[in-house]
Parts: structure tokens; C-alpha cells; sequence
């Protein structure tokens, strides 16, 4: 095998069109230190980095596919199983990640994207669809690997070593203390999960709480919950989208649900929170975001998160400014949803042939890929996770400091 | 005096012309509980609500202006003596606030408001002729009312009963905690006032400061102060524009100057801070805010602060997103100002002689409603101060939690 050092840096050793063909893929993705293995055995490596893992590429047609779409191709022949990864594959991806840095998207991924948009608005019954796909799946699949809770959001860690368990709880408890909830209270929160945090509220701080879902399997396991421990009374969970919430309460709250609307009409959702809070109470919203205004990875868009965005906070604005709500605080909570993915991704490997068993090999392994490339992108800070506190326009300030948090 | 409930909720005592007249002012100013004195002795007031002070319009040309153009009319005639006020002018200005609510900005305010836009332009001469207006008045005006360190932004008040001078010493101290400063590192400082908080940085953190400033007053002062302190070779005070800032260093920091920044210049203003932080640093940016984006009060551009403008967190993130920074937390000290401002307005007051001797009366009068209005803008809301903390797209997170805070 002959090497050679080519002009991006990267030791080949194969004939001059493999190598432009590579060159044009190590353009797209940059120079992470990855090792390469084609389908004749050949192999690329970083010139004078030690690779952090090999990605063996079984066949002509993928290499074709991930020199025109790196993302949306690396993802689908991933799943099927013409590509497969040895080493750290979170750690391989977070080099990728890192290397392609903020180069701005092209105009074909725009376009698929336009395209991804347009297939799966959400719209009340693309809505329907969309969450039906991801959240709709067996309660039993989510319990190999989410906390008993069953929270399916960032986790607040007071230190790293924290257990899942204890900083689900204190994420719970976080979001309480920074809406200063109080006994008697009304909250109403858009997208409640399996219940976790309405229950809390309830249980912990005395409120009243009208939660809505539009997760059928959620909203059951949810009732079921409620009334084992008590909380019939204080905490409704209603099936129904956000867009038909309209009774006045003190507090908002929403908790990972803003990554299923519509950016275009975030200045409803907006409209919305003013017709229960109005401009005296105030609320929060917890959601994974960006660092700029862009569309969300597409590969996870058609396989995981039909219809998902992960907004910047200009266009969290859109929601709060047409009202003049007021921003008290933003909590960038990054490292923390890095390492509630970790504990998630450790649980779903040691749990790999029961999900095999239930759902099949192919979607085993895009499910690794997704949490993998999650915990990548909050590493590298491709993702962010934004929670945000607020009050309306003639709420008088409350805290002084954030001593109480 | 006969007096009747007119519809706007207010019980007058004179003519259907006059009573018309008071109710488009109301209509403007909104039902604040107020009392109105007119020339000749009537007078107007809230039904059934105590009025927090009186206001006593000495002559009819006034009192059609007020109706045309409320805010920028009543300025005029408070600093000319053509109106006065009973009462707490503070209570009075928030009350007004108040009433008048979200209520958008009329053609006639947008028009002028282009206007003083225009006139008062942040070019860079703009900006050296806006910055002179204020800035450059003689130290001794400020030294009158603002602490011995001649800080003039928002303190950071652990509890309400801190005193001005602890409060300002822990502002100092609280952002250089959000930067997570370490000895050796260098910082620039666009906007340094008379030079404290790069003198805070320099003595207590071990850092390196490049320090900018276009009013020359404050340069002189601060250099005289940084060789007193023994600190002039750790801190730089320059006197240029925060356009000609081009060296690297490890952060970059802002307090109160963005209000002086035109905010369609705001993505130049990010390439500033990239140009010296790169993906690697980090920053803090202070400033008065608004829940929304519109213009900053035409009296005060007119009076006080020519070319000022407090803008969005919406606006703000066209600095912050074009270069993908991560923002890491936003915190709003909109009480602290208020507090601050009441300490500055007591020693203001208690200075009002000296200030007439310096100034005149029609300048003591400016100031102190400036400074009054204030009070009650950052009360009631109409005013923020937001403090980010933002890191490059390529550093990796440093603290875990607030914490260290």
C-alpha cells in the first residue's frame, strides 16, 4: 500500500480519483483525526493526528452518497449497516462535529431541508403524526433506559457525579424554585412527558397543575401515575395540543415542547402563553436550542424527530417580545444534557438485545446514533439546551438575587 | 367648581372644550392616578383612586403640546418650569408608565423618533459628539453623586440594604467571576467609563487589561487613577473607538456601552469581539435592555443621552449568533438599577445647588427627571439591564453550575 500525504492533510493510499474523492469528502466533513477503511481495504488517515476511530465503508455506492450528503448519508447507511463504526463513536462524531465547525449549510441541504419542513409541518394533525412517531412508541422501551420517573429531558446535575435518578429530581425541583411556585397556585405546562414534573409541582409546592399532551401512550401511563400516588385531584392531564390551551392560571410551564413547533409560529405560542398568564404571571421554557438560526439535523428530522427544530434564542424572542414579557434569566444547561445522554446511551447499550428483540437491529442502531450524536453536539456546542424564565410586563420582580435558586 | 365623571374614569371641573382636551391626554398618558392643575386654577383627578402627586400646567401652549406628544412635551416643560410637580415625582413617573402600558409607538413618535435617529447618528464622529455631550462633562458633576470610583452602571446589591459603594464593588467583582477570570490573561474593555472595573480585573484577578474609551475626560481620569493604583503596566487606557480594537485576548468585556452602539451595527460590533476572542474566548455584555425592540425614550436622546438605544435580547443576538457564540447566561438586574438609581438620585438632590451653580436651574431640573424616570422605568419594566455571559463556539464549558457564582 503506498501513502502519500495530500493536500488535506490526510495519508491516503489509493489511485488519483479515490483520492479527489476523498479530498471531497474530507472537505465536507474537515480534518477530524478518523481512520477510513473502503471496501477494497484501503485506508485514509489524518496526517500526524492518532485517529479516535475507523469508520469502514462497505461499499462504492456509500462512499458516493457520503461525498454529496455527509450528514443525511453517514446516518442512513449507518442504520442499514454500510458503515460501521470501531472505537468511540461519540467521540468520533465530536470530532466531526468539531471540524466542520460553522461552515454555513448548502444550498442542497437547504433544499432537503425546505423539502423535510414542508413533509412534516406541524400543522395540528402533522403535529399528531410527528409526535405520535417518536413518543408514541411503547412505554416499555422508554423504561430500558430513561430513569423510573420516565423523564425524557435535561437533568440538573449538582455535580457530575450525580445519579440520573437525583438530578432528574433536582432538574424537577429547579424549575419549581425558579417559578417561585406557591401553595395554591394554578400552572398550566404545554407537553408534560409522562407527567414527572406536573406531579412534582403538585406534590412538592401545593400548586394546581392542567398538563397537556398530545402522546396518547403518555397521557395513559401519565393518569395511571397521578392516581397511584395521590394527585387525581391537583394535576389534569388533558389530551390535547398546546394551541387549545386557554384557561387563565399564575405560572407557565414547558419543558422540552418547543423543539416540536413551528418556528413560523413561535409568535402564537406566544399568544398562547398571554392567554393564560396574561401580563402578571410568568413562566419558563426548557428546550433544546442552537447558537444560531439554522435547521435541525435532517437525518434526525426523517428518522427520530419528524418535524423537530432546535430554535436560537432570537427566535425564542419571537415568543416573548410581541407581549414585552420580560426575561429575568437564561440558563445554558449544555454540560448537563451531555451527561444525562451519557447515563441514557450506558442504559440503552446494556439494553440492546431487548431493543433489538422489540424493534429490530436497524432501529437499534439508529437510536445509538442519535443518542451518540446528541452527546457529540452538546460537547461540542452544535446543540444548547436554554432555559429560559420570564414574567409578564406588569409582574413586579420578586427575587433580588439568585440566592433562593 | 362643579366636577363630573367624565368617560375616561377621571372627575374634571371645567367646560366640554377643556374636558375633551383632558381626555385625549389621558386616552395618551392612560387612567394613572394623578392630579392635574391647570392654569386657572381647575383641576382634574382620578376617580376613585388617590392621587400619588399633582401636576400643575402653568399655561395653555403647554397643556396642547402634553396632548400631542406626551412624553417628549412634558420633559420640555418640566426642565423650562412650565410644568411642576407635587409629590414623588418617582411615584408619579411610574404610575404613568404604568397606564400607558404596551401600547405601541404612535406615527408621530416613530417619525421623530427617525428624526433624532438621524440627527444623532452613532457614526464614528457621531459617536464622539454623543459621547462628548454626556461624558464630558467635568468629573467633578459626577463625583458629586456617583461613588468615590466614579462607576456610573448598575450596582449588584446582595441585599437592598448594601450600601452604593459595596454594591458597585461587588458588581465589579460578579462579572469577573462570570468571566471566570485566571492571572495572566488579557482582556479588552470597549467602553471603560473612568476606568474601574479594568482596574478591578488588573488588581484583583491578575489579568492584563486593554481598556477603551472615546470621552476624553474619562481617560485622563483613569489613567491618573490606574498610576496612583500603581497599575499602569497591567492596564491600558485608550482613548479610540471600539472600532479600532483589533488584538487578541482571552475576553472581552462591555459594561453600558452597547446603549451607545447603533443596533444595525450590532453584527459589525460581533465582528469587533471575534476579531479579539476568536472561537476561543469568552465575554460579558451590560446594558440596558427593553422586553422589546423599539426606540429608547426621544427626551432622553434629545436631553441626555444623544443616539442612545436600549436594545432587545432580540436585537442583541445579532452581535452574539453570526459567529455561532454560545450564549451561557443571561441574568436581569433590572432591580439592581432601580436601587442604584435611587442612590444616585438622593445624593443628586442633596447636591442641588452645587449642580445649579455649575449647570443652571433648567440642567438640575434635566437631570433629576432623567434620573427619576429612570427609577421608574427600571420599577415598572419599561427599562431592563441584562447581563450575557457568552463563550465561543470552540470553548468548551468551564463551570458546571452557577455555583461559583
Amino acid at each position: 500500500m503506498i501513502t502519500a500525504k495530500s493536500g488535506s492533510g490526510y495519508t491516503i493510499g489509493f489511485p488519483r480519483i479515490e483520492q479527489r474523492l476523498f479530498e471531497q469528502l474530507f472537505h465536507s466533513i474537515g480534518p477530524a483525526p478518523i481512520r477510513f477503511v473502503l471496501p477494497d481495504g484501503k485506508e485514509a488517515s489524518p496526517a500526524g493526528k492518532s485517529p479516535v476511530g475507523t469508520v469502514f465503508i462497505h461499499d462504492n455506492r456509500t462512499l458516493a452518497k457520503l461525498i454529496i450528503d455527509p450528514e443525511m448519508a453517514f446516518g442512513e447507511a449507518y442504520v442499514e449497516g454500510r458503515v460501521h463504526v470501531e472505537g468511540d463513536l461519540v467521540r468520533l462524531l465530536e470530532e466531526v462535529y468539531q471540524s466542520m465547525g460553522t461552515s454555513p449549510e448548502g444550498k442542497y441541504e437547504r433544499l432537503t431541508s425546505k423539502l423535510l419542513n414542508w413533509w412534516q409541518a406541524n400543522t395540528p394533525n402533522g403535529s399528531r403524526n410527528n409526535i405520535h412517531h417518536h413518543y408514541d412508541l411503547e412505554n416499555d422501551f422508554y423504561k430500558l433506559w430513561l430513569d423510573p420517573q420516565m423523564i425524557y429531558t435535561c437533568a440538573y446535575f449538582a455535580s457530575p457525579e450525580a445519579s440520573l435518578e437525583e438530578a432528574q429530581e433536582a432538574k424537577l425541583d429547579y424549575i419549581c424554585r425558579k417559578l417561585q411556585l406557591r401553595p395554591g397556585e394554578t400552572v398550566t405546562e404545554a407537553g408534560c412527558g409522562w407527567g414527572a414534573l406536573a406531579m412534582h409541582m403538585a406534590q412538592h409546592y401545593g400548586v394546581t397543575v392542567k398538563a397537556f399532551n398530545i402522546s396518547h401512550e403518555q397521557i395513559l401511563f401519565a393518569r395511571r401515575a397521578a392516581e397511584e400516588r395521590g394527585l387525581s385531584d391537583q394535576v389534569e392531564f388533558i389530551e390535547d395540543d398546546y394551541r387549545s390551551i386557554s384557561q387563565r392560571c399564575d405560572a407557565f410551564v414547558s419543558v422540552g415542547m418547543l423543539e416540536h413547533v413551528d418556528p413560523k409560529r413561535f409568535v402564537d405560542f406566544g399568544e398562547v402563553i398571554y392567554r393564560t398568564i396574561g401580563d402578571k404571571g410568568r413562566g419558563l421554557l426548557h428546550f433544546v436550542g442552537r447558537s444560531h438560526t439554522g435547521n435541525f439535523s435532517r437525518w434526525i428530522r426523517k428518522r427520530i424527530f419528524p418535524g423537530a427544530h432546535a430554535p436560537s434564542l432570537a427566535e425564542a424572542m419571537n415568543i416573548l417580545q410581541p407581549r414585552h414579557y420580560a426575561v429575568l434569566d437564561v440558563e445554558n444547561l449544555r454540560p448537563h444534557y451531555a451527561r444525562t445522554l451519557e447515563h441514557w446511551l450506558d442504559r440503552f447499550e446494556a439494553s440492546s438485545p431487548r431493543v433489538i428483540e422489540m424493534y429490530g437491529a436497524w432501529f437499534q442502531r439508529a437510536w445509538r446514533l442519535y443518542l451518540a450524536g446528541s452527546i457529540a453536539g452538546f460537547r461540542t456546542g452544535t446543540l444548547q439546551l436554554f432555559q429560559i424564565t420570564f414574567a409578564g410586563a406588569k409582574r413586579q420582580s420578586s427575587s433580588w438575587t439568585r440566592a433562593p435558586l
